[in-house]
């Protein structure tokens, strides 16, 4: 009898509702699965790389086979070093869905021993994105369905007034940059 | 340690290149793999359902852990009846994406417990499909790349000459039945 | 202040939740809409095209501004002839998108002044299709969560067991005249 | 220099002013195009292979470098036969997509050298197909825009009130066949 | 009798002939129709949040029931704030169909009292969008066929041969930002 | 007989083995075939033109009728300007393709003359883009099979280990811009 450990890859900034589905669909077809969060150093993400590792390692304490970690890198490789023979991802109605069929084909190309499975999350959460929730969240709008309580919380406390004032500073910014730019250009 | 069953089920008329990738990848997947011939009644297949279960079972004789099946009925039915948690369904790059979705939504809802999985065969194989497969056998066209040898000598003995003139005497009986009902409408 | 009426025209064999859910959210932004039961003479359809009228009639009697017609010939002839300035479609996640989208170009081109207007059933519904409901109640899959209840009773009484000898018959028919085919052919 | 020649196969039942617009691209771009009617054997047309094959030459004869062909089996084959060295297809916004990809690969692996190529029709063209104008056409539409004046005529004169007939005594006589059979089936 | 109104939302950045044509349909079904122009702070656009409204205002002065009207944060928040029944949204043959999906099942999940109510432009217009036709003025094309005459103005105005300066500006800027960050890297 | 030239532009930044694919596709298709890199000021691109054009040169030397040129401004400007009659483009299985027609249309509508001809790249090159490509080498995977060999060396030599220093820089930079952001809102 085989011992199969899956790694289902992500940046889940945040972690949502539609995550959380599917690691639960997952955590019954694999005997071990890894939540491992990557970090990404070229964006500037709204939850740190630890903040999204507490809230998943929250969200999944009631699944004994279910484990988070982060990595950077190629997912490939990553799931290599800790010995994993499949890569979990979400496959929605309405989604990235060639996107998703061609990073399947790479990560084979560069791994061919390694198998991507895709399972369905609830259709209730075919439209969850974390983006999508970021942006409701940004706009002031009720997450409270997208998210576990725990990330609608984070979420309430990073989006308070204060952070509205930064966005108008920066447009300001960028318009006298770009003020100061079209002197230099007259000049 | 779970041990999970899947079900891989299908029409199989006949078996493919494509088909037999799928059942290697989902082999390494789960501990045990059923493929499971469909026996419809409705349709006029090429191959039998003894004959296409024959041919798989050649086909897959160096699996330890596949076997193969035939039932009726609702698909989830059978999944549960031999106590499988899994369904495995192949999804091509090129290929009937929405409705593999959509059977699996409604899979889901006559049977929350079981999961659809879904796995990609290599690409080299992602524009084969059974319907295509019997098209151009039926034009004369050369199969031998397509399904594995076995399947592809069954399909020279199908595909004798003799076929055709069935079909040029279908046609001519049909023309025949046209004829005689607008006969009888004129009259 | 404009009175719209628009037509929502299908099949409807059987009627499902989704297209009841699509009335319900037509009802809401048309003054008047009339649900209009096509009348294919060429199908060999489930439910008879009264049987279908009556099932909707009772379906949607909870809706004052909501009519059951049926009709047969072209949908934009039928829509001008009483006096619809709309054509309501549903358009799910999970569906025939394009075919939708080929129909409404062609009724433009059919009848400019009269708009294809589509909206989206609930999610829930998004894998329901007549055609799924039909081959699930043939299999003995339980309807329940698909239909109304009244759909769903009419549905188990076409179903009974009689239907499934039929089906046996019919093969062994064609399997006969299939054999005598091929005997005349080497005759 | 190179002399190119292209195969543009189908079924032309009937050809429409979409076929007829991308008949004129390709040739702009080929040294020689052969418009290719497949003689399926198995379909019952609408029009005769001699019927589509008179209207396709009426339609391009003011192009001096197509010619209008016949042929069965494989496409391939044919295009090999006549020297081709690419197929040419439509490609339309709203179509059938993936099923031209699916074939175009399945000939490149039954042809390696024979090329496919794609070229779009005019976006006022994008929703036409054959099968749409014949229905149009069965239930009483205007054609008049959908297909060059000679095809409309033709069309015009197949749909003549007799026809419908027919279909009425079709639905007939299979319902009274499915009374026989049932009455067998309780006796 | 009802009295729907709809907010038809949108960066409109610039508004195209295809919006046009959309909100002269729109205007025939709905009693009242707002357009509503998205002031997003995040984003550096090509007219201002009041250029826009003033184009939009003297494009669609001849519709008595429509409307222009700017806002932010969350659509469904103003569509309510405002009274409307109904958000419209155009549904191109060509388009982002995918992201339009999503976008109506969040806003229905945010506030399900809301429809989202999807009409098609004309296809002459279905490969026109605001983004395309930024980059085809930018690049010195003519955008007469794309836009209302006075949007073409407007957009000529803006591209001046100043603006390409500004271009080079930039990138000469960036690349020396990158050589001093690369000599700070290394000593 | 016509003489038919091409121009198949793109980034090409880099060149990926679908690239080469589909320029010998082109070769035996057209007369004359220009790759066209297009002169992109806006963007910070991986390679310099001047390194794309040299690579292209390289990898395309074998072919006799096909030459390697920049370009800026619109497409089918320069198309026209070197006199060709056609603009070929990729069409992969799975990928842009909605983006492609859109862009085609637009094309056409900027240029009647000129014709979009879409070929396939080999099934086993669909997934590969130059984006694609230039992450995995960034995160120090094998782009061994993805690109050409002399593409390969030379985005080894780009990927040296100081560019990630950069990367962690910038992003310490960026946070410590935000921190001082944060201080001036409050103070």
């Amino acid at each position: 009898m085989k011992r199969i450990k899956a790694v289902y890859p992500g940046s889940f900034d945040p972690p949502t509702n539609g995550h959380l589905d599917l690691i639960e669909r997952g955590s019954k077809i694999f005997d071990e699965l890894v939540v491992a969060v990557l970090r990404n150093l070229d964006k500037a993400p709204l939850f740190s790389v630890a903040e999204r590792r507490n809230m998943l390692e929250a969200m999944t304490s009631g699944f004994d086979n279910v484990s988070v970690e982060t990595f950077d890198g190629l997912t490939v490789e990553y799931a290599m070093t800790v010995g994993a023979s499949a890569v979990l991802r979400g496959i929605r109605a309405i989604s990235d869905y060639e996107y998703e069929l061609q990073m399947a084909l790479m990560n084979r190309k560069l791994q061919p021993s390694l198998e991507t499975v895709f399972m369905m999350p609830a259709e209730k959460y075919s439209y969850i994105s974390s983006r999508l929730v970021r942006e409701v969240a940004q706009l002031g709008g009720n997450i409270d369905c997208l998210v576990p309580e725990l990330v609608a919380q984070k979420l309430r406390e990073k989006m308070d007034p204060a952070l509205k004032f930064v966005d108008v500073e920066r447009l300001e910014r960028k318009a006298s940059e770009r003020k100061s730019r079209s002197r230099k250009k007259k000049s």
